[in-house]
């Protein structure tokens, strides 16, 4: 079924520049088949083919682009089990939470489909002419966004589906009328094979070019360098490292016409308790956050890596209750021996460090790439003071941080760097302190969450899921949820066109039924 | 009057590194007072000024805000004649032109106070709870968009008012919620100091934090590279050349935080005249063509520098009647020496050209820095093999360039890098062609005009005065019109926040009576 080949403007084609090999993280086996490679050759055949394909898919009809969503998503769930046992292989994560994370990818799909039958994307708008204005007549101006052209999303190891091939960024992209071509990320080939066909089989299914969807395989940071510097690539999405991401951007905007980089890096997703709510129930926050970190072998970018509380009442019964819970956790298997790796180096540098102490491990695993969970203990003048504890350590490890007051701990929200999430625990009797927190926080959060915990990313017209510098690379952004459609399209202002020549959202008579604005004032006109 | 003081935070300073001298371009004589040039201890007390009121000028009440633009507007009018007067002065500018741009920025200040009391621009999202979902129950999302913080705007050079210390940038800034920091430019001091003093007069009587608006004088790139890198600035707005919008760029991206810079650096508007259009209408085309590009003596950002024909009916037509108006146009002063000789050196490059013909120059004039406007020809093949024949003159010169066919005039659309406007002389026959160049130019420029020519950029709604890069540095935004407002804001999620907490624009009840996306749908809930 799998052929280990890459998907170019259609047509399946061997790699030849190494091979790349799918491994089992339970294990450490590789799995057949073996993957081919890609070079610059076939990023410039698959740039070219999107290119191709660009100009005629950003303008088919709203209608027919929804139902290429739409029927992107059947495709991916046509492909049934299979797709969920190879996920299962790949990246050792669990049924459940593969099914979960399919329907999550669909649905993401399909809610992009209604954004697009929406089409209040484009933001239409028209300022009537004014021909006997004094001194000078006004003309007709319209406006309508439009795609960005040929899009690369690099696949994400954490999230084999909802952040890979069909994830966030190929359905926004794909939404906002731009083709996409996904660098598949080498952790889980065959699960990108199986979804690269399945969004082929929408493209050829709804009779467009095949230019508008391509899957690359590649070893190294080669594959893509050569992609993001490509001159036909309109526009970035990438989520991982921030060594990664910085690399990126650099590339983009050294080109000769740089280009935008949607990159989400890192975040250690601040929690802070607030004296009441810590007071009030200690134990529970206690076990709600240990199951934050914990979840999925901790793997989630919203991971919360840095628990404040203020000394007081509840600060131990919080710490006993979260160390129960780890203590209680068997180690997981994590999605690659890579960031196995880096997980055991994480947990190393913080055991050894000699401002933090170890509260809590879990349990030891019996298979490969496990390590148990970690949780660590030190002060907020010590977190200020090294650099290295703010760092995101990428798996199932967090710090609990005291601070002396409400002061040090708006210190502390003050002089961490941007966040995707900052977390606040309060009680009616913390609202005067959370209403001095939250300008900060908002500063330095693309979300900012109450009494929960920020694992859970929602899709839904609200989300932000991004955030200010180092968390991404362009914190007037998001990743998740249907604002996402707005990363790839830019504005383009039509004057005095004739009605032959007027594209369709911004037409006389509003032919669509969009929302516009017309002088200025929203409306079905 | 004129002190020749800095404003900073509220104070006149007077820089101590080095002098800046206002000069009369007409006569090339130096006008008094005598201006200090601020350092770095200067940027940074205006940086942290600007920061100390940034959490509050950005929660001001739309109304407020509102209130302060229209108090900026009122007290430019009240500058009177003074600033006209001084204006005039410094650039050389007549009255009437000076008179206009007054009334645009003006204008513009009570646009974005229109758009603020809308409320729109926060884009405010709500996604009700779903408690009883299942698996897993929905918390309460809202968004709405906020201020990035701190904006550094440059004054241009080529509009005094419109795009200087109260023009696009900063009135967009101020509207979104974000304190400014204004660089002046040093060929127009006493303007700025004069709408600097309108700004802080405002601020003052609104009753806001006085580091809401500063404003610097300085020589050299210093002082605009050290305002780039301070970690205080949170984005960059610019109208200049592209070697220092490139410069300015660079320095943002290499910050730790790297923050966007919005660069309106260089564009020459390249006119297309189609077949029936030339055939029918040669001469009027030759005339309006020519007045465009002579108008302000050609200072135009917009100033159409290339004029694309082909072969046929009317070209001879259309070079006769453009000549004979180029012919017997007299020279025009120009802003400044500096802005004279970059005319006079690219005026020369092309008369040298083994490749360019001269049709027409102007008749010379008796000032200082005046130089008669030119009229160069030359042929398709011959510009897209010459990179240099791309490049802006910026001033009253343009380029009339000859394509064999259709298909070459296509592929120079395609070739030309990225424009802030396009435009097309069309009649009903050329339909065809025009729809086959279309999408070419919406992928090269912000604005497409039709039987028009592209000075003149009227602040409204559908504006984009922007365009793919090098035109700008982010083809994503615009510096004039209402939506310029989005530039400088960044979307922030609000997961299940006690109603005590909720920002009131995403407040239950719609207090503001906005415009709200309520699970996706828009209405006034």
């Amino acid at each position: 079924m799998l052929t280990g080949e890459m998907l170019i403007g259609g047509v399946g084609v061997r790699g030849t520049a190494g091979e790349i090999h799918g491994f089992n993280p339970a294990t450490g086996e590789s799995v057949p088949p073996i993957f081919g490679a890609g070079d610059a050759a076939d990023v410039d055949r698959a740039c070219e083919s999107a290119w191709s394909a660009s100009d005629h898919y950003r303008e088919t009809s709203l209608v027919s682009r929804a139902a290429f969503l739409d029927a992107a998503a059947s495709e991916i769930v046509a492909c049934g089990d299979a797709l969920i046992e190879r996920a299962m292989l790949e990246t050792g994560l669990p049924r459940a939470r593969l099914l979960g994370e399919r329907d999550r990818t669909v649905a993401q799909l399909r809610l992009f489909a209604d954004v697009v039958r929406d089409g209040g994307f484009m933001e239409p708008r028209i300022d009537a002419a004014m021909p006997e204005r004094r001194p000078q007549p006004r003309g007709d101006y319209r406006q309508r966004h439009i795609a960005l052209g040929p899009v690369a999303v690099f696949g994400a190891s954490n999230f084999p589906l909802a952040f890979s091939v069909a994830g966030g960024d190929t359905a926004a992209a794909l939404a906002a009328g731009c083709p996409v071509i996904v660098k598949a990320h080498s952790a889980h080939p065959g699960t990108s094979e199986l979804v690269g066909r399945a969004l082929q089989r929408a493209v050829a299914a709804c009779g467009l070019p095949a230019g508008v969807f391509s899957l690359l395989f590649g070893n190294g940071a080669d594959i893509g360098a050569a992609l993001v510097a490509h001159h036909r690539i309109a526009a970035v999405g990438f989520t991982g490292s921030r060594a990664a991401g910085r690399a990126l951007m650099a590339i983009a905007a050294a080109r000769v016409e740089p280009i935008p980089v949607y990159a989400e890096m890192s975040s250690i997703n601040p929690v802070y308790a607030l004296p009441a709510a810590l007071a009030a129930r200690a134990a529970t926050i206690g076990r709600g956050f240990a199951a934050s970190v914990t979840l999925g072998a901790g793997q989630f970018c919203t991971n919360p890596g840095l628990f404040l509380a203020i000394e007081g009442p509840g600060i131990e019964e919080f710490e006993a209750a979260a160390a129960a819970e780890f203590e209680s956790t068997i180690a997981a298997t994590m999605l690659s021996s890579g960031i196995h790796a880096a997980f055991c180096a994480g947990v190393q540098r913080l055991s050894h460090h000699e401002r933090v102490k170890v509260i809590a491990r879990g349990r030891t695993g019996a298979g490969a790439n496990q390590t148990p969970p970690a949780l660590f203990a030190t002060d907020a003048a010590s977190l200020l003071d090294h650099a290295v504890l703010q760092e995101e350590v990428f798996g199932a490890a967090s710090l609990v941080v005291r601070c002396r007051d409400a002061t040090e701990m708006g210190d502390v929200a003050e002089r961490l760097p941007g966040q995707l999430t900052a977390t606040l625990h309060l009680e009616e009797a913390d609202v005067p302190l959370a209403r001095r927190l939250l300008p900060v926080l908002e500063r330095k959060a693309g979300r900012i969450a109450v009494n929960g915990f920020p694992t859970g990313v929602e899709v839904c017209h609200a989300m932000v899921h991004g955030g200010p510098f180092p968390a991404t690379s362009d914190g007037r952004s998001t990743s998740v949820g249907s604002l996402a459609i707005r990363r790839f399209l830019r504005p383009v202002c039509y004057q005095d066109l004739p009605a032959s020549l007027v594209p369709v959202a911004i037409a006389d008579g509003n032919p669509l039924g969009l929302w516009r604005r017309l002088n200025g004032e929203l409306g079905k006109h």
